[in-house]
């Protein structure tokens, strides 16, 4: 069930007769200072007549448009603004279905997004990505979906639960609610001339759409250029100054994210504020947001009043959440600003540079007030298949943990993901552990890690060993979000523990489970593709932050221990992570041995 | 023979291949500086990278992509800024096929082109359109079509030799070069819901294409609002800086035109000189120029050159002719600025304020060069019914012209089409005028006017009075560029003079022809849809003048005689007119009647 809005050629005849006074609206907002993201202007008095969820009429005095139905409301002196936009970010990083994510974002003014659902395509390949565009298109919010464009990310490296084909993406193209092709995360592909991501890319550009880019290097120079003539259209990759310059430069949008745990907005906007390039490029998303930051801080809301206090003027701040999103997708007639014929979402706020969100209209209506939803968002039917994505294939037990020492020494030297405080790459290091019953025991904040594959019922389990997060006592940590594939990671001290947490997560069909001494101290369900929950931003929200501090209550020291831990099977970062095909060497992109002494 | 260029998609294995230095551009442009429309910046030393048309790498140092068959330019410290786009203009309305135009404006660094062929559209209907477009699609330069969208301009007002239907529109829309719907003129009909006006644009806006607009009333109220609400996506008809503001405000593109007698740029352009508005929509466009103006005085270069003149910061005036333009229309990946991956359309220039054009390249390819075009501009094999479009059905003599008196007074009061000095709109004058033998005669200033059927060989000659010419002695001027429908104007004070201009034209193939004293003073022929040579732009610029002359010789006293000349029977500028079915009252869109005793 599409939450349908009419086009605007099929709404022409009764948005022009609206304007003439004709017909009458459905909606009119009166009283108001109308914040022109056309022209960077505020017009003070300036109203909207708004008819089927399209602006009809937008002027100095909508009163010819107003008859014995029409709501009038009284804007009461506030600012309009545009409702705003995300230009790219996943659902899934916060744990949440299109459905609550939209509802917990809605409001906070958000009422179009531009996401990528690139985690359950690891896990459910292109039948994960229609759902979660299918349940997007129910929303009563703009959710525009971008085809996934690299599962696996690390193709060689690891097994995914299914993979993205050029075929795939030529498909999606076609539909309704694809607006282009997901961060295009292979730039070494891209700059290589691979064949696949080029072809994904021109089903794209045939298609008239969007190439999302995503290169994390700071190299600038001719590799750089070869990613850009490839063909991705933004990139939200950039964290200094200079990347955002290079990035426009060359006609790519510099998208500046402020996410859960991304701060690139203050390093990067200074190119505008400071340096006095043209706006028009720029544009703000989150990327990644954690339901407790939307529960918590905000969405999009938090990045524009952030870009403000960055110094950024406020008209200009709104353009880059605003306008110039949907210009860069081609939605600069259907969305963006308060203009005739727009979709009508529009908020009210009583300033615009702390950007309180009072009042939220989306299509018109009235979708939240005072920081409270107002409007159901309808859920999808998930089915069976995405609710049974933890395939294990068997019952585990502490022997499957268990890492047999290759030789009889008492001692064995061992290569250890070193998890670094604050910072994505790990570090390969080594370390020297005992021996007991001819099995390598972690010591001295040296635990273990383990891969457990989930998506063929293979019962491969690959063990390693990990420091860092400090766990004490018996303890085990599971999570079925673990980057990029989505298998399930498990870190413990204690292999009854980690057969335990791996079986719960069976059990429960994923999420994340914490246990001590044989008791499951918190867990976060998320049931659907292991990913997400279906219920609300808020109880997800609690249930991770009692997750949090039940790994705290296991001796873990670390900030972000959570994303530390779904990010280590994500064999694209350097330096060691582990993968359902073993450790990667992520600094030559191979495949290495344990031992120190087993060396390929 | 379309002139291909590979879509970027196509391209992309080779761009990306060249950019990282495994294969080799075609062409180098080393020692400029770039004008950088996406940033509004001047970047020092810049060079690009060209290869099949595209550029390839645009950066600090191209070295890497030359190879031994790479040509390398040296621009010797000049500019290099992007081709110069029109956006909107009438090809016609030089007088020049599109190939001969295209020749004329290449020169002066027009490398795209937004042309909406709705003279010829009056005169052969969609077929003629699609000669246009094909032409066009032929040509080394960017020429994109609008679908026309309003002929007849007034239905039940006159008769056109074709019309366009809002199925001939939906037809368009899957041609290759359309890129739009041509200016809706009909403003009445879309404020009234005209159900043919608003499929029209429906059509479009279903095709995802850009509805281009026409709104040509100075009120800015109810009514234009309610033109917006329809759909038109830009408008050139502004002639002040409010003009502009009401346009963008309201999420329109101010088009500001500069043409041959056009001169709305300096009155609008200061809504962002002075007033401050963003830029991004404000575009130059020329609409109209002559064959003249493009031989002696430029075309966007003029433009620009212009804006420059009237204060806008030269960055910007070459944003409203480049990326604003590019953005506008949906093609800001393709063309429009000096990027990877668009169109290699750059011209070389040493100053930025005077502008003059030193070199172009369209696609790579230089295309011209200090001012002298250096490519072939190749004609369309016009077949023969575009060739033979003058059919009066009969040959004239005098006869046809005589006015007969209704009665058997010896003066009679008639009404005069009132020709006002450099003013579109005529004066509805009155004149009593002598009878002599029956047929009633013109006197002091007043001589005869005549429309001449020319596309169903009906016969049909309507006469009527004009003033303000000042013609003298025996003479005809006639023409077969009559707006909009095209039928042939001939204006004159001796009915001998008059048949014989006609039937000139008959047999020539339509053109404007003047004679004085049963002699051909001068002739410009327009063999194609009677409207247009293939003759290159400088022969027909030397006949305008010589026709110029001519009417001067006859006694003309009046500025842009020609234009006035050619407007007469344009139905939809008040006050009086005249087309194939009699006098237009302008003021009621009315019939009426010749003799002012004769009231319907």
């Amino acid at each position: 069930m599409e939450h349908h809005i009419k086009t605007w050629a099929e709404m022409a005849p009764r948005l022009v007769a609206v304007a003439a006074g004709r017909e009458h609206a459905d909606l009119v907002i009166q009283g108001g200072r109308l914040v022109n993201v056309q022209t960077r202007e505020i017009l003070d008095g300036w109203q909207v007549a708004i008819v089927e969820g399209r602006f009809a009429y937008v002027g100095t005095d909508a009163s010819h448009c107003i008859g014995p139905e029409t709501e009038v409301v009284d804007a009461a002196g506030r600012y309009l603004i545009p409702g705003l936009c995300d230009g790219h970010m996943h659902i899934e990083s916060g744990m949440l279905t299109p459905a609550e994510f939209a509802a917990a974002v809605i409001p906070h003014g958000t009422t179009t997004m531009f996401t990528d659902p690139h985690e359950i395509a690891n896990v459910l390949g292109l039948d994960g990505v229609r759902m979660m565009h299918d349940e997007a298109l129910m929303q009563p919010v703009n959710i525009y979906t971008q085809m996934p464009s690299c599962a696996p990310s690390a193709p060689g490296l690891e097994t995914t639960g299914y993979e993205i084909s050029a075929e795939d993406v030529a498909e999606a193209m076609a539909w309704p609610g694809i607006i282009g092709l997901g961060e295009m995360m292979n730039f070494p592909g891209v700059i290589n001339g691979d064949p696949q991501m080029l072809a994904e890319m021109a089903a794209t550009m045939n298609a008239g759409k969007t190439v999302g880019g995503h290169y994390a290097s700071p190299d600038k120079g001719i590799p750089f250029s070869a990613y850009v003539a490839g063909g991705p259209a933004d990139d939200h990759e950039g964290t200094a100054e200079e990347d955002a310059i290079a990035r426009v430069r060359l006609g790519m949008k510099s998208m500046m994210r402020l996410g859960s745990a991304w701060y690139d907005v203050e390093t990067q906007i200074t190119a505008v504020t400071e340096k006095g390039l043209d706006p028009r490029n720029f544009i703000l998303c989150t990327d990644d947001c954690m339901a407790g930051t939307l529960v918590n801080d905000g969405h999009m809301n938090r990045v524009v009043r952030h870009a403000i206090d960055c110094g950024c003027d406020p008209l200009i701040a709104l353009q880059m959440a605003t306008i110039n999103t949907a210009t860069h997708f081609g939605l600069e007639r259907e969305l963006g600003s308060i203009a005739p014929g727009r979709r009508a979402d529009v908020i009210l706020t009583s300033d615009l540079k702390t950007l309180p969100i009072e009042v939220v209209y989306a299509r018109g209506v009235k979708v939240a007030e005072a920081g409270k939803i107002a409007v159901d968002c309808p859920h999808y039917d998930w089915p069976e298949n995405a609710r049974k994505t933890v395939n294990m294939g068997k019952f585990l037990s502490d022997t499957d943990f268990a890492i047999a020492a290759p030789n009889n020494a008492p001692r064995q030297t061992v290569k250890v993901i070193g998890v670094v405080e604050n910072q994505a790459p790990t570090k390969a290091l080594r370390a020297n552990l005992p021996v007991i019953d001819g099995v390598v025991e972690g010591e001295d904040g040296t635990c273990q890690i383990s891969l457990v594959e989930r998506h063929r019922a293979t019962g491969n389990v690959v063990n390693a060993f990990v420091s860092g997060f400090n766990y004490t006592g018996k303890m085990a940590m599971a999570s079925t979000v673990a980057h990029d594939s989505h298998h399930m990671i498990v870190v413990g001290t204690d292999r009854d523990c980690m057969a335990q947490a791996a079986n719960r997560l069976g059990e429960i069909g994923g999420g994340i489970t914490v246990w001590k001494d044989g008791e499951e101290l918190a867990q976060v369900a998320l049931p659907i593709a292991g990913l997400m929950s279906d219920s609300p931003a808020a109880e997800v929200a609690a249930n991770a932050d009692k997750m949090v501090a039940a790994m705290a209550a296991c001796g873990c020291t670390l900030n972000n221990a959570y994303m530390q831990h779904s990010l280590l099977a994500l064999v694209v970062i350097p330096e060691l992570r582990i993968s359902d095909l073993g450790l990667v060497d992520v600094t030559t992109f191979e495949m290495t041995s344990l031992f120190e002494n087993e060396e390929e």
